[in-house]
């Protein structure tokens, strides 16, 4: 066992290097500093694996700062992923979200608005389970009050939020009139975008049909939302419709 | 509870759904069929999650249809990602790499060399770890026998074989005499490529010095290898590099 903790901690030296040499890469003037806000780690349970990571490229080629958080609480449930039950395991968000950043980030706790031009929060159910409780109560739901003042805070300084998937929601409940979009209502390519939808419109909201390779923007709110997996599409157009609601975020930070 | 784990199940349900329409998209006469071997979730103890997603995204950008498969045993360990060190805790390959795939994989005993053209094997601690013990013997590791004869049998066929980051040192094992990339010797943004080259060479393999953007193709073996995070980059440009592996794997399937 030493053997394998010593080769842990060597590995994990090496990676916080990478980290740090990839931060200083983009650190001049013009990086603008963007904030992601993970929920664990799988579809799920946590933020979508593939969508958190798409922001992250696509950051990068956009040449921006980036910081991860995610909340330092129980997730609501450990789904098995291969069997797609829930299991009896306990499971922290920031622990596992830790394994999407590669070991680097910071408790939301930690999260100061004025150091960050914009922030984005991925989908995945953790999005609903972990950063309010929509996946169980739909419109009806809570949301972490970590992640409310976040949004808030945000949204106060008229700096961008963009979201992608189920995350939109959090903004359907957090700023009262708003425009998101979860996707196209009434198509089959979107089977939940519709209900969805629904429940967004019934919170006073406005839902925008927009397909998985659009961004949509509310200019009065600084929200720029995209569907991502809400669309039955091959991983790469979901790729590049994150493409699109990050470089809409860039634009506005 | 009884909420819970029917929010679960129709979740589940509906993603399955969006994989069998994502696979049916890409079933045409001419998709190259990939199958891709991942090790678990997180860099530290799995599959390197950004590599992974790479490529997935890499390969249906390609018009491939891709199989996921893990060997159903239990991790080397588990590392808590936020600390990078080990925890006590059991996780199980197959399962945890069932996050990546979104549940849509099978057990690497599964695994018919004849219904595919190629595999690719991301990189990540998990392929040092799960797949093989590079991590803790090096030159001396053993390699997990169905991985050994999983990579055997595609080579025997002349099927290429696509490794990325560490993933390359199960090919200097398996394939005497093989070409590989780590990435740049004595380059400081390859921190681990010299020595990882050096024990390549002692195998009787040859390691070819290739940048971040650049992948190596042994065209004898047909193996396409490059180094991904071995190399201090930005995101964007590992991604990027995954790109060129996966296109020179799909060229030759």
């Amino acid at each position: 066992m030493l053997v394998l903790l010593h080769q842990c901690g060597r590995s994990a030296l090496t990676l916080r290097t990478v980290q740090a040499v990839r931060k200083s890469y983009y650190s001049t003037q013009m990086a603008k500093r963007v904030a992601v806000v993970l929920a664990g780690c799988g579809v799920y349970d946590g933020s979508e694996i593939h969508e958190a990571s798409a922001v992250l490229v696509h950051l990068s080629r956009g040449g921006a700062s980036v910081n991860m958080f995610a909340p330092n609480t129980d997730q609501m449930h450990v789904v098995d992923h291969l069997k797609g039950e829930p299991s009896q395991e306990k499971r922290n968000v920031l622990v596992e979200s830790a394994r999407l950043a590669r070991g680097d980030i910071q408790d939301l706790s930690k999260l100061s608005v004025k150091d960050h031009d914009a922030v984005i929060v991925p989908g995945g159910f953790g999005a609903a389970k972990n950063l309010c409780t929509w996946a169980v109560q739909g419109k009806d739901c809570s949301i972490n009050e970590q992640v409310k003042a976040m949004l808030q805070a945000f949204h106060d300084e008229g700096k961008p939020i963009g979201l992608c998937c189920i995350s939109p929601v959090l903004a359907a409940k957090v700023f009262p009139g708003c425009e998101v979009t979860v996707g196209v209502e009434k198509d089959d390519k979107y089977p939940d975008t519709t209900d969805t939808a629904a429940a967004i419109n019934q919170l006073g909201c406005k839902h925008v049909s927009k397909s998985v390779d659009q961004s949509h923007v509310d200019e009065k709110n600084k929200l720029v939302t995209t569907c991502a997996f809400m669309c039955k599409a091959p991983i790469h157009e979901i790729f590049d419709g994150i493409g699109s609601m990050v470089q809409d975020v860039l634009k506005r930070a």
